[in-house]
């Protein structure tokens, strides 16, 4: 009994079999694969298309395949069959064969009213689907451990970076709460991507439908769908919600690339501001004192892989006609690819992030002497009338000064403030306060450490953490100073 | 006056200016950049940050700027300008500059509390927003010419291919439908992209916020967003909602992609099977007979294009630290590309389609001796109680037979027929008919006439297309017959 | 003992371990890993670094390993084992341990004066010489059977496309030897590559180089390198040459998918040019008539696989600083994957061109009325003064009058002509023939027979095709006439 | 007089025509344009195909027209003019019209065995000869400028980094003549791609030739190229040529992207090891105190720009049955930006290189604390009998010890030093010193100063940089001591 042996009369070269064998890739899906042949079959019965104590039949033998494959019992082959054509070509065949074998003709029913067009697509959706809930599992799980170190070092001050130089100083927990909000909007991208994922092909069958009196609605019912794709030959030719899915994937990844670099640059001895726990990094063949950031890196790296499987599927569906074309068969490699890769970098992320240990005193002197608080200056000028364009300039000639001089701005007394402005008074020193310039900040979603508080309290309950401290420690000591 | 001109002491290197210059690219930003200053102004104003009639003048100035760039009368010159570090570096320094010449040094508050960092990403996200309106305004267009041309031609038949083989009878309005459903999921991917697009980082300053105490809410409901990017960091950091708005422009391009092929393919000889209107097809320069489908190539050229600017930002954005990089600076040209692209490509599509005549008698005899109607006999089979498979395996078998004989089913009479199976009757001849087999599709979502019927009804009413016709010349027909 | 437990306390976490471990796939460089260390143990020896007894002991140990892997003796462990931080982290060390656990702690001496970073370059080197080799004596094998096939079909027309139109008539072994030229450039970038990755990068240890005095020479030519990879730093921080026979691969795909694409069309139903072997082919599981040319397709799907891995490593490559950094171990995977899809392409190529039966009758009578010679009536009026543009401009009007009146060309009389020009002679109406026009071309590299007789000559013998035939049947009958 | 204008008789969509224009592109090739007709002209007259004299005066009018667009009297019209069919579809026809215009009729003999097909490729491998060539003579400056900065630095000790943790003492000057072998593969791979671009396609005219009787090999070896490519249909067919070029750029960038993060991290505040020249670093518009590396973050930026060309390209080619399909007009945009990006980047690259000066004073002190020198130990105990993989344990057991005591290896006695193992010898102190540790390194290629200044050296000669020192400091000096 093969898939199309009617018709040739030559058998499949071997080495084509193997070139065009999906079983490798595609065994993964046979739970999947089972569970819409299931409803499938519920549904052939409530249509009286077959009989009711066959669909009993077919169904209690699907089940028992699942325990098959599950318990290791049933021998896919990681190469194909060479005995026929088409045994062991996919997940699909291997299973309905495995299905005639076991219960006679009778199995042959089975794909009545279906085709391997809507069926594979119907199982790549299955998947996703759970692919997904994992994915936006795993999210929640990153979100919460940076939520949750944020408030741990809710006191800790970094200078912020643009172009890697040092900016202004930031409060750590502001730093990582950002991540927080990147990993949100990729969340609701998941979520987005579902919608279109989580409806039906099931019923399209090759690509024009089906004469039997299929009830295509209970079907997708039946298996959790919030609705069908419609047209027929829609259902069976695009792989556009597996490519948006993929541009999630990418996003997500490019994100966790960024956290990566960062873990990589300040576990440098040069920034020496995190470690990494020791569970989490590796040492070297030959160097006994390295401990090396590699999960990082490799999150990092898999990012390209990532990057990647979204522009082979791209690639693949440029320019194709309609309907079905085997290209698309590529597609499967490229999705369990790229989800087993975000599921697994997220998690490690996770992992390490719950590892971190920052090194709270890194910056804390370092960073009045960086000129950071410049800016603060600018403003003080502009609150006092000075256009801020001017103010800029007059302070950029202060800094200038100061570093030719090998000062800090702190050093500068209020005459020499002076003579570069009279517009300087005598509440001018108090700016060069690093903790007071953040209590300074005023605008929502800034680093001041009211708002990074409040941000905090609204990440904790949007993300469900349940309460164990009572706010920050920046902020309460100093709204009391 | 210069953006940073107070530390340094040396010019930039006119090459490196040159380089470096974003404003060739940006100034097309200048509307965008105008609108989110006068917001920012008015903003500043209500919060008193500066004076009322202080605004009044910069916002007048910034409209009379808006109305010289428009009639040609400011020049923003191609190459940066070499008389100072700054001047034509970017779009926001060539207005503020413009600003500060015309109303003299008070123009050099406009940037009060704001840095170009948070300015940049807010002028984007206001261009997004007006390109995916006009994107979305042209994947509606080009739904609408599908389902018109659906039904223009709802009675010609032709065969629905997979691998490029004739499968089955199609209508060839299901086959156009199915096109409708594609960029239906476009339009819904760029709505969710816009989702997180309208939001406003007017406010992150250069990462941290600031001490003014500005009102970020009131800028961003004045800008019609529909609410703020919250983290500081986060909001001048990231650019993913500019890679989603590329993927989803990259995903659109592949459904064009596949349109232009089957363009390119039916207006072959080999096909013949449509004309597209003289005014959107070339001819040789050596080949004077020759009329070609350029324009639907180059919309598949073109595909290529917008996956490259994809894969530009990813790449852009790969292990990026926090917050600001000039990296980003990049992104501005990928953005503009890949919209003019998307939103040229639907354009040209739609003109294509409308002008599109389809030979109706193309395929109306081949299809009946092409064996397209060989799954009916199976079904008819599995009707009459035989496994799906066995009758696949046994009509495979009479197909043989027949291509062997060189004949045709239709060819074969009921003995002949019988000598394969018993099971075929009197009532197997009306199976071999090509329009009925459409009229005995059952299934929803299928390519029978009533399905067809109902699901350009459903459109014509969902894209608000005003009634013209009756319903589907075949269907009515055939119900009667 | 493991590689790097000296210093840490705790142990890799275990999920951790399955995530870094690039067993699973860099197992497959078991033999490049062992034939390097046995150079390496040879080269201590002669320098001696360890003793030659010691070399012996370790040198037999590696062989017996090397046969154990081979006869799957040894297990490798599909995933890592938890018992140690490393054990089962890469093939280098699996290796490693097996060898001390055969041979005790003398095995511990295999490392001397090595590092990973350097040992698996030097892995990937010896993998990618093979690989190249491989790929390229598949690459003349395709080029064989195209030269073949163009002779065996050397009196075959066709029309030639631009655009997908109908261009001018060409012999089909023309069309086919374009291929050949294609390949033969893919066959020499594969050559220019390995003249890059044949270079031994053995000795640069992690970065720095040695302290102990190795002979990198020695090593080098006793592995059959052409040289070595001078600057230790460099040795081991590039990924440039991987790149490099990926951008190769990318390139040959490339070629291959459009030759995909050619066998997809012709062997429609509307082309129907060519018949892909059966052995070759697949059928459908519900239209038991088709057949399908699956294995072209997913030549064709699987060019964008390999794009996708070309993408990746330039994408892990992005911005990585000197030297080793972990990502790079992404690289490996792309590398097999890429290599591995375009050896199988080539080879399912070779088969399917083998395989080709192509009706040669197809397109004999259509070319004549399909006004694919119009450009012959423009050259003769250019040949008779008229400027080639105003020929061309002419023919194009008697084109237009002819498809108004669905006349073909060939149907015009003298007098006709002449009304459109006087300087139609009677010599006019010899132009007007199919073969005649071909033996009319004159350029070198043309589709005359004449060229293309030349070029297969050119072809069998430079790539060492044993002569069979003796000329193309076209060209000798022509020359009759 | 249009292209195509004898057959049609509607004007293209005024839509379609700026769609399909490639003018505003393509312009930048009216000099290889003019010097590709000009040896077409020379050719033809030589061939009698056109008379001697009407090939005089198409050169000199050819010519004239060269120097008006040079001197900006020609118009291109940045839109095509909507006067006609084609004026201004292409540089070619642009510059054919004004040709026509200026000397009639005589002007249409121009295009006489030719095609626009042929005619766009010669212009391009034209092109690209030349972008080659600006592309090497800069990687030559550049590798010349690490040459002279390694010289001039060469007594500079630095961590050698591997996952960016310290891993062994280098030589700064080691570290970037790394680069100068990187950039040495990247010109040989511009040179090897110039061998198959730098063929001559013109007569192969459309796609099968022509029947004038042209000498390909006189207009090839007139326009310098080293040979034609023979098959007609394979040389308008293809872009391989052009992918490989985009392919190189792509390497390049990829390396130039890496060293422009080591300036973005060695110029950060906690690296403060090099400082960019004032000239090529810009500031903040709210934070003056900051220098910031804009040019190496725009040339690692800059890097996606040409992965996304690369990858447009491939995809453009991806399935194009031959020969000509218009959607290779797409290939000059990439092509231009390519060139264009990759020349800017490295000339930046040089003018940065060249601006730098280097902390010569970072690391020395720290160097000696940072277990940099563990290896040393290891490689001791190796040289005193233990095997490797025992030494390194041992070793790394010390650095643990160490670490838990917060002390450096070289502050241990040699009785703790023996406490781990007896083999450690009163030679055992000198180890620990980093300069020592250089020149105890043996291996070709080493990070040793006499390795470093042999490179230097060679590759100075090899580079033809004119001599001005005398050798490396560190070494002299050090070989003394």
């Amino acid at each position: 009994m093969t898939a199309w042996k009617g018709r040739f009369r030559k058998r499949l070269h071997p080495a084509a079999l193997t070139f065009s064998s999906s079983l490798p890739v595609d065994k993964r899906l046979y739970k999947e694969d089972i569970e819409g042949s299931l409803a499938h079959v519920a549904m052939l019965a409530k249509q009286k298309i077959i009989a009711a104590r066959e669909a009993k039949v077919i169904r209690a033998a699907l089940r028992a395949i699942r325990r098959e494959i599950e318990t290791g019992n049933m021998a896919f082959g990681a190469s194909p069959s060479r005995n026929s054509r088409f045994v062991g070509e996919d997940v699909h065949m291997a299973i309905e064969n495995r299905l005639i074998k076991k219960i006679g003709s009778l199995g042959g029913k089975l794909h009545t009213a279906r085709s391997r067009n809507d069926q594979v697509v119907l199982d790549e959706r299955l998947y996703l689907r759970t692919a997904i809930a994992g994915i936006r599992k795993l999210l929640r799980r990153l979100q919460k451990a940076f939520v949750t170190k944020a408030e741990e070092y809710d006191h800790v001050l970094m200078p912020g970076y643009t172009h890697l130089q040092r900016a202004q100083p930031v409060l750590l927990a502001h730093h990582l709460l950002a991540y927080v909000s990147m990993f949100d909007r990729d969340y609701d991208r998941f979520t987005d991507a579902l919608k279109r994922i989580n409806k039906s092909p099931l019923g399209a069958a090759a690509l024009a439908g089906t004469s039997f009196p299929i009830d295509r609605d209970f079907a997708s019912s039946k298996l959790g769908f919030n609705g069908i794709v419609g047209n027929s030959i829609d259902a069976v030719s695009d792989r556009d919600v597996q490519i948006e899915f993929l541009a999630a994937c990418a996003i997500t990844m490019m994100h966790l690339s960024r956290f990566a670099e960062e873990l990589v640059l300040w576990s440098s001895q040069e920034w020496n501001f995190v470690e990494i726990g020791e569970e989490l990094t590796t040492g070297s063949s030959i160097m006994p004192q390295k401990k090396n950031p590699d999960i990082a890196e490799l999150v990092r790296g898999k990012t390209g892989r990532v990057y990647g499987d979204l522009m082979a599927l791209l690639t693949v569906m440029k320019g194709l006609p309609l309907a079905y074309n085997r290209d698309m068969q590529e597609d499967k490699g490229l999705l369990f690819d790229a989800a087993d890769t975000t599921a697994d970098c997220l998690q490690m992320c996770s992992l390490m992030l719950e590892s971190l240990s920052f090194n709270a005193e890194r910056f804390a002197r370092e960073l009045r002497g960086d000129f950071l608080l410049a800016t603060e200056l600018a403003d003080y000028l502009v609150r006092k009338g000075l256009p801020f364009r001017e103010a800029h300039a007059l302070v950029g000639g202060i800094v200038h000064d100061c570093m030719k001089r090998k000062r800090s701005l702190a050093d500068l007394s209020l005459e020499e403030l002076q003579k570069h402005s009279k517009r300087f008074g005598k509440d001018t020193r108090g700016l060069l306060d690093v903790r007071g310039s953040l209590l300074r900040k005023k605008s929502s979603g800034s680093t001041s450490p009211k708002e990074v508080r409040k941000a905090i309290q609204a990440w904790r309950s949007r993300l469900g953490i349940s309460s164990r401290r009572k706010g920050i420690r920046i902020a309460s000591h100093k709204t009391k100073s």
